[in-house]
């Protein structure tokens, strides 16, 4: 069992892809929001956002991965073209999705100088708009969505950057059967112990010495005092042994291992 | 004159401020929304909120500094204490208020199984509540607020997490006359110039040979590909001088250096 947001929402889109690369048969199911997933877990899998390339790392998704602390199984990186949906783009006034999607078309929706009306998902947004059937309002999101609710495409590939893809991640508490990839990473979290010139440091020297690619580096408030931080640190696994989680031990209040896992790659390969 | 959020936000209090701190005589505009702030940059100064002890790095702030490049000229640090504004407790079934308000009280809004409805501001969520006067619905916000609107504080301190604070910045294009603080703090965004092991590293070093502490690091995307990012930096900047930009444009596309400015903490100060 598979866990992800809404039908026809992006993370949904990222999950039957990963179905693709799972070697055992799983069935989707469909959550309103991201607790719900994580909240699921004890269950089954979940499929949720974790990075878009333009409005960067999803806090909630980061928030509740230190708190349930699942494995990280698989990563996935999707394309994310978004349309606009609805019923006549002359009449449109306001634009309602989920506000990441609203960031991203930001210049797109100035441009005609219409209001939004930021929703809990994109599929919320077009649930809303079928129903509602009022021609002032249009909604973002995927062209699933558009066929499933039977409302039409009125522009497609509306994302103010080009290069608009979202990083999914597929987790669990159990171990899953997986295609190999050419590329595998890690994922850790830690706290450093002190706020002193060069805590930082100190850790990506770490890494550095053994040659070991970062390939995200994030930092989020500890939630205790403004000016402590935890790091959220992605790198190619090549080069990484637990001695690394050892030393980072020494420089640090704790560290979590979200473990070694595939990396698959569908820039170029689905439109 | 000085442009701020509405009035009753959390940015209007942080200007009010910022007031005690201008050796001139100042008075505050009020706008609906940050962009609009940096709009009005060429008329006067801008007070906006950079970051939050619980929810992170405003990002929306973040991507109009490196679009408009204003001079960071003095920060404040305020403590945040959220209300329950609104009718009867105990009829409430939908809280509205801005999605940064909603995540603080998170917890809090989960325990009394209400729905969340975000709107673009904690003034615009009071102004609906205020104006359709259905008990079903509350806001969350400031004092301030409520007695603006002539609501009651059904709750109070409703906030997760104690140390709740947000870090609130002054900017504009010429300088201003400010008084003197203990701290002075220096804010400089980069790109790094490749995605190789140890380019952040290689950054961090320059500031540690000169003990330099950062009190913040923080990566959005480049917005160009997935995987490159940018880096924001807050330093103190005792040890800090020129040759710092010179030696890091070795190894960064570009440095935009945002200046020295004081840092006024008030929390312990307001309450």
């Amino acid at each position: 069992m598979i866990y992800t947001l809404e039908k026809g929402s992006y993370s949904s889109i990222a999950a039957k892809n990963f179905l693709n690369f799972i070697e055992k048969k799983e069935e989707i199911f469909y959550c309103p929001t991201i607790y719900n997933i994580f909240e699921n877990l004890k269950k089954g899998y979940g499929v949720v956002p974790i990075e878009n390339s333009i409005e960067g790392g999803v806090s909630l998704t980061m928030d509740l991965l230190l708190e349930y602390k699942p494995k990280i199984l698989a990563e996935i990186i999707i394309p994310i073209h978004h349309n606009l949906i609805g019923f006549n783009k002359e009449k449109i006034k306001t634009i309602l999705s989920h506000p990441q999607a609203l960031a991203q078309c930001k210049n797109y929706i100035k441009k005609h100088n219409w209001k939004v009306l930021p929703v809990e998902s994109t599929a919320k947004a077009v649930d809303i708009i079928a129903k509602k059937r009022d021609e002032s309002l249009a909604a973002i999101g995927s062209e699933e969505l558009a066929e499933l609710y039977n409302l039409k495409i009125l522009d497609s590939k509306i994302e103010d950057y080009k290069n608009n893809a979202t990083r999914f991640i597929l987790i669990g508490y159990d171990d899953l059967k997986l295609k190999p990839s050419k590329n595998y990473k890690g994922s850790i979290v830690l706290e450093l112990k002190e706020d002193k010139p060069g805590a930082l440091y100190r850790i990506l020297k770490i890494f550095a010495d053994r040659e070991i690619n970062l390939t995200r580096i994030e930092s989020r408030p500890s939630k205790r005092l403004l000016g402590i931080y935890i790091f959220y640190i992605d790198f190619e696994y090549k080069n990484f042994d637990s001695s690394v989680i050892e030393e980072l031990k020494k420089y640090t209040n704790y560290v979590i291992n979200f473990g070694k896992f595939p990396s698959y790659n569908l820039i170029g390969e689905i439109k």
